[in-house]
C-alpha cells in the first residue's frame, strides 16, 4: 500500500506540458492570413506578430525554469500539485496580457497588468522553489545554490512589483524592467557559486 | 502473448492529461483583450474572468482526484477505459456550464444545469472508484479507507442532486451546496481513519 | 549505434494521444452558452449537442482500438509512422463530418460523406493491423485471433463502403449500417476463438 | 546531486509532441460544415481542404525528422532546449503560411513567405543536428551518416532560400522546389552509405 500511496511526479509533468503546449500555440490561432497577398498586409498585423513572438519566448522561459525545477520533485505531494496549478494559472494569463499590451500600443495600464501577471508567475515560482528545493533532503541541493535561487527569485519578484507601479506612469520603463528580469531566467540554473565568487 | 495482452494504464493517463490540459485552457481563449486600455474595461469582462477562474479551479480538483485514483490502476481494462471516457465527457461540459451560469448572472436554470453536470462528474467518479478501489486485490486498500471513499462520494452525489433541484427555486443555495461539496474534494485522499475516529 | 537506431513507439503513442485529445475536445468549443437562461434554449442547440456526444463516442471507440493495436508495436518503423499519420488524418475529419450531418438534419450527401470518412478510418486501421499484427513474430498473435481481426476489419470496411452508397438514396439506412459497424468495435479485442467456435 | 542535475530529454519530447499535436489539428478547426448539404458546397471549400491536407503532411514530415533526431538526445542541455523552441516556433508558422498561400491562389509573395518559413524550419533543424549528432560521442554516429545528414540539410536549406527568391517571380517553380525538398525528408534516416556509393 505504501508503494501505491507514493505518487510519482510523471503525470504532473505530462499534464503541465499539455497546458504549456496549448498556451504556447494559443496566439498562433490569432494569426490570420491577410486578405491581400502582399508582405505589407502581413506586416500590418504586427501587434499580433509581436504578441505571438514575445509570449512564445516568455512561455518558453517559464517552461525551461519549470522543467529545471521539476527535476527536484520526488513525489507529487498535494501542496506541490496546488502550487503547480497556481503557477500554470498565472502563466495562462500571459497570452492575454501580451496581446492587450500590443493592441493598446504600450498604454500604461495594460503594461502594468502585464508586469502584474509576471509578478504572479514569479510568486508561484517561489512557492515551487520553496516546496521542491527547500524541502529536499539535505545533501541534494548545496546551500550556495539554494541561496542564489532564493536571492534571484525574490529580487525579480520585487522588480516585477516595482515595474507594475512604475508602468502606470512610465510604461516603457516598466516594460524594460520586466524584460531585464526575464533575461536573468534565460539560464534556469543559477551560475555556479565558484564563478559567482570570482566575479564578486 | 500474455505480456502483450496486459495493457498498462500509462497511455490512459497520457490521453486523460491531454484532455484535461485542453479543457482547462479552453476558457482562456474566451478572454479577449478589451478594446480600451483601462483596468475598468478589463473588469467589465468579469463574467468571463469568474468563469475561467472557477472552472480552472474545479477542473484542477477533478484532475487531482483523477490522478489520485489512477494510482490504483494496474491494468487498462475495457471497463476502466469506458468509465474514464464517461468521466472525461461529463467534465468536458464544465467550462460551458460555468460560462452559462456566469453569463446569466446566476439564473435558476443555468445553476441547476451546473449542479447536474457535477452530479454526472461525481457519478462517473463513483464508477471509477468501484472499478479501481473495490476490485483491487484485498490488501491494497484498507477497508476503512474504502468505506470512507464510498461514503464521501455517495454523500456528495446526493448533495449535487439536491442542489440541482433546489437551484430551480433558490439558485444561490444550490450553488452554495455545490461549492461545499467541492471543498470536501480539495484533498483527494480521505482523512486517515484514526484521525476520523478521534473526531467522531 | 544499433540501440540508438531502434525507435521505441512511446513518442508515437504520446503524439497520437495529443492529437486524439485535441480532436475529442474540438466540438466542445462549438458549444456556446445560450443567450436565454432556460433549458429550452439549451435544447434548441441539439444539433451541436448530438454532434459532440456522437463524435466523442466514436473517437473514443477509435482511440480504444488504436490503443489496443499499439500494444503490438515493438518499434516505430517508418511505415508504422506513416500509417499512423494517415489514420489520425482520416479520424480528424470525424468532428467536421458529424457536425455537417447534424446541421443538415441527416441529408443524403452529408451522411454519405460521414460513411466515407469511416471507410477511410477503417482502411487505415487495416494498414495498422497489417503492419503490427501480421508482421509480428510468429508466436505473438495466434492465427485464430489474426484471422478474426482480418475478417472483422474487412467486413466492416465493405459495410462502410455500402453505407456510403446507400446513404445517397436512404440516409437513415446508411447511418444505421455505420452505427452497426461501430458497435462491433466497442470491444477492441476480438472474441476468443473458443467462444466463437461454440457460437458457429 | 549530479544525478538530479542531468535532465533527461523525456519531458522535452512530451512538450514537443503536445505542440505538434495542437499545430497539426489547428487547421481542422477552420473546416466548417458548409451551409448547403451537397458535395459541391464541400468542394467549394477547397482552399481550406488543400491547406489542411498539405500542412498536415508537412508537419508530419517535420515530426518524423524531429522524432528521428531526438533519439540521439542523451541530455536536455540548455542549448538543445532553445534550439528546439526555435524549431517549434518556425514550424508553428506553417499552418498560417499554407493557408495564406491557398487563399491567395498561389500569389508570388505568399509563396515566397511559405518558402521562407521552410527555410527557417530547416535552419533550426540544422542547429538540432549540430547539437545532437555532431556533439554525440565518437562511435555513436558513423562519419558517413554524419556527412550525408550535413550535405542533405545544407543543400535543402540553400534550395529553400532559392525557392523564396524565385517565387517572387515564378511562384509555381518556387513551390515546386519546396515540394522537391520535402520529398527528400520523407525518410528521416539518410540512405545507407553503401547504397549511396553504389548509386554514385
Amino acid at each position: 500500500m505504501s508503494v501505491l500511496r507514493k505518487a510519482t511526479p510523471e503525470r504532473l509533468g505530462a499534464f503541465s506540458d499539455g497546458v504549456f503546449a496549448v498556451l504556447i500555440t494559443v496566439l498562433v490561432l490569432e494569426l490570420r492570413p491577410p486578405g491581400v497577398p502582399t508582405f505589407k498586409a502581413l506586416l500590418l498585423l504586427w501587434p499580433t506578430w509581436v504578441s505571438y513572438a514575445v509570449s512564445y519566448l516568455f512561455i518558453a522561459i517559464v517552461w525551461t525554469n519549470h522543467h529545471y525545477l521539476m527535476r527536484y520533485a520526488g513525489e507529487a505531494t498535494p501542496r506541490l500539485l496546488w502550487f503547480n496549478f497556481a503557477h500554470l494559472f498565472s502563466m495562462s494569463l500571459l497570452p492575454l496580457s501580451t496581446a492587450w499590451m500590443a493592441v493598446s500600443e504600450l498604454a500604461p495600464q495594460p503594461v502594468a497588468f502585464y508586469a502584474a501577471v509576471f509578478f504572479l508567475v514569479n510568486a508561484t515560482y517561489i512557492c515551487l522553489i520553496w516546496e521542491l528545493v527547500d524541502r529536499a533532503p539535505g545533501g541534494e541541493v548545496s546551500p550556495a545554490v539554494r541561496k542564489i535561487m532564493h536571492f534571484r527569485s525574490i529580487a525579480t519578484l520585487c522588480l516585477f512589483g516595482v515595474a507594475a507601479v512604475v508602468a502606470l506612469k512610465y510604461p516603457i520603463i516598466g516594460l524594460g524592467i520586466c524584460i531585464g528580469c526575464l533575461i536573468v531566467y534565460l539560464r534556469p540554473d543559477p551560475p555556479e557559486p565558484e564563478k559567482r565568487k570570482s566575479r564578486e
